[in-house]
């Protein structure tokens, strides 16, 4: 038999697979990668604020002081001193025995998904909530219920209506992704003594706590009941993406399912990764780096808002005023879908995510999500305005 | 209410989550690293193959040139330079678009089971396997079935009785974890005829076969037959494992899935690891390179053959001569148990692992896995006498 003989395999896909689909935000991005695009599309940080210099002299001291360890195989866990960091910087009391270092915290949401959620299972998600959390949960088959939210957090109500087997409510309380919305002291303590009433866990996830322009934001939700949450958090909106590096933290009776998931996935977190992010942290550098990243995303939301209000006069578009975070949130006037606006938008050199894709369950087709970290002040401007005519060329068809 | 007031909630965990195990390797591992313990149990590289220079050289070029790009999110497919390198350095032809870089080969496992795994799906794999294939297959609630395997390789009449059904067969094709074997070409190619003929998709993982000693393995199996495999490759044993990078190649058909689960399992594979080892080996330096981690492993695996020979006269154990690879398969005399004597070897100041978790039905107890890449020739030449003693000492009692 020759090669080209050969019948090829019947293959054959998993169930879960039919429900994975491309990230529409990808073929979005795909677009706007179109040069001469102003894109408030991506949630890629500012590419200005990585401390380049720093990391090169951790990759220098690491290979020079301990090169081969660093290049070797490690524990599922992760490195013990920047497991300590970690358990350091958390404001409530954590052993550092049970902090999971992950590759990003996208995925210590497939692990949470892999520990707690069978087919079929409940979870519950804000609404709009974190599209790669979806994404994460997906392929683990759960029925994904959405609970109802306003402006200052989610409804306990309607969280208490749907919380009847669940399996988790999961949150992002900071300057959330993609609403830029915070959780307000007051619906954080209802809805962590809700929760823990109704015995529903809460997996928090946190990757822009950090980034407040004002004042730090309330307590974490964990912090009120550690017993009753799973925290995720990350090292990407403070440091840099690019080396994937998250964490979890989870009760005593949940962490060693979550290491034993971890193992199977990727055995560890690269371990050179996280001797380095180690290496630029040991001496308080976050301290003095990440102000200078919460000034320079708050000038950019100011230049947004400046934008926003000169250019959407009388359009009857509305916005929100994050109080951190990367993203604002944006409602186009009745009879208008963001998803029809958008090639309309990128005629005019300028794109945003549709809102659509956040949602859980029934979508608001009039609202959209705007990055204003990844663009200056002055692509923000000229971006803004390009909207606006859409809005109003939309409008007047 | 006070805080500690709080009920905790009611966590339930997954079904899968009841199937995953601590790692039997993993529980080895924290014994036999207390000092003075000879281990034979790790699969770790050597690390004094790790070209250590070269990955300061790199990491301070890359963060000089384009550190920020380095540094920030990327795509989940990979870095187009590496994978335009892999699929450069296959021996058949590959679309670099059909090339996914993932965090390890381990994930690529990970991913695979995620696309092609359902609950209660047969799966088929070598007697013995690799046990991080295991592991990685499980959570998504395989029947896994062993096929009977030889020193040549599987029994491909064996592997056409438990055909019916089975998502795939996964294999390790050259000096497999844990036996060190070679599936040989006449093997290969019957292999490759009867999956084929079976409509029967082949996953082959091939992380040891550049570590040949006198000749190089023959034709991958998935050369034969691409549309009908799906092949994985690693960075970690021609390289280094600390960086957590390998690759996987599948038919156009599958590349889409195994890409959608990447993306939500951790966005992507971090940039900056990506970036360092494309530019360490642009110009040719793996050809350079893996030739001195061959010369090093083969005097290594001559160093235990000869101790073995030496020290093992008239006590009934046989073992094989692995033609590359990291490991050595050897079988106790009957009556004896590896599991039973390790606590022994152990107290004579040397550790192994024994066989039986590496098997998915029927264990063959008197196995065990011998690491001779880990240890010096000195430190061989004392384990192995120390293993002897051990097991005279068990015949003897």
């Amino acid at each position: 038999m020759k090669l080209n003989d050969l019948q090829q395999a019947s293959w054959t896909l998993a169930r879960r697979a039919e429900r994975m689909n491309p990230s529409v935000i990808r073929e979005i991005l795909k677009v706007t990668e179109r040069p001469g695009i102003i894109s408030f599309a991506g949630g890629l940080p500012a590419p200005r604020t990585f401390p380049v210099a720093e990391f090169a002299d951790a990759c220098a001291r690491v290979l020079r002081d301990d090169g081969r360890a660093a290049l070797q195989y490690s524990a599922s866990e992760g490195y013990a001193p920047l497991r300590e960091a970690v358990a350091d910087m958390l404001p409530w009391n954590v052993d550092p025995a049970h902090v999971l270092i992950t590759t990003g915290s996208q995925q210590g949401l497939d692990l949470v998904a892999k520990v707690l959620v069978d087919a079929g299972s409940r979870v519950l998600v804000e609404t709009p909530t974190y599209l790669g959390a979806l994404q994460a949960f997906t392929p683990m088959e759960p029925e994904i219920a959405g609970v109802a939210s306003d402006a200052e957090g989610p409804d306990t109500q309607d969280l208490a209506r749907k919380a009847t087997g669940a399996r988790f409510f999961y949150v992002l309380p900071n300057f959330q992704n993609p609403t830029g919305r915070m959780i307000s002291e007051a619906r954080r303590a209802e809805l962590s003594t809700r929760a823990a009433s109704l015995g529903l866990p809460i997996v928090e996830d946190n990757p822009y706590g950090d980034l407040w322009f004002d004042q730090p934001p309330p307590l974490a939700i964990t912090a009120r009941n550690p017993e009753g949450c799973i925290y995720l958090g990350s090292f990407s909106k403070v440091l840099a993406p690019g080396l994937r590096l998250g964490y979890v933290v989870a009760p005593a009776g949940i962490a060693p399912k979550l290491l034993q998931a971890k193992q199977a996935a990727d055995l560890h977190t690269p371990t050179f990764n996280q001797r380095i992010v180690a290496e630029v942290i040991k001496d308080g550098f976050l301290e003095r780096h990440v102000p200078t990243i919460r000034a320079l995303y708050k000038s950019q939301r100011d230049a947004m808002l400046a934008a926003l209000e000169r250019e959407m006069g009388g359009l009857d578009v509305t916005w929100n005023r994050p109080d951190g975070g990367m993203f604002l949130w944006a409602r186009l006037p009745a009879g208008l879908s963001a998803a029809g606006l958008l090639p309309q938008a990128v005629n005019r050199g300028v794109a945003f995510v549709p809102g659509a894709a956040f949602y859980a369950d029934e979508a608001d087709p009039r609202t959209l999500r705007l990055s204003f970290v990844t663009a200056s002040v002055q692509q923000i401007d000229t971006g803004i305005a390009a909207l606006a005519a859409a809005v109003r060329e939309a409008l007047g068809s």
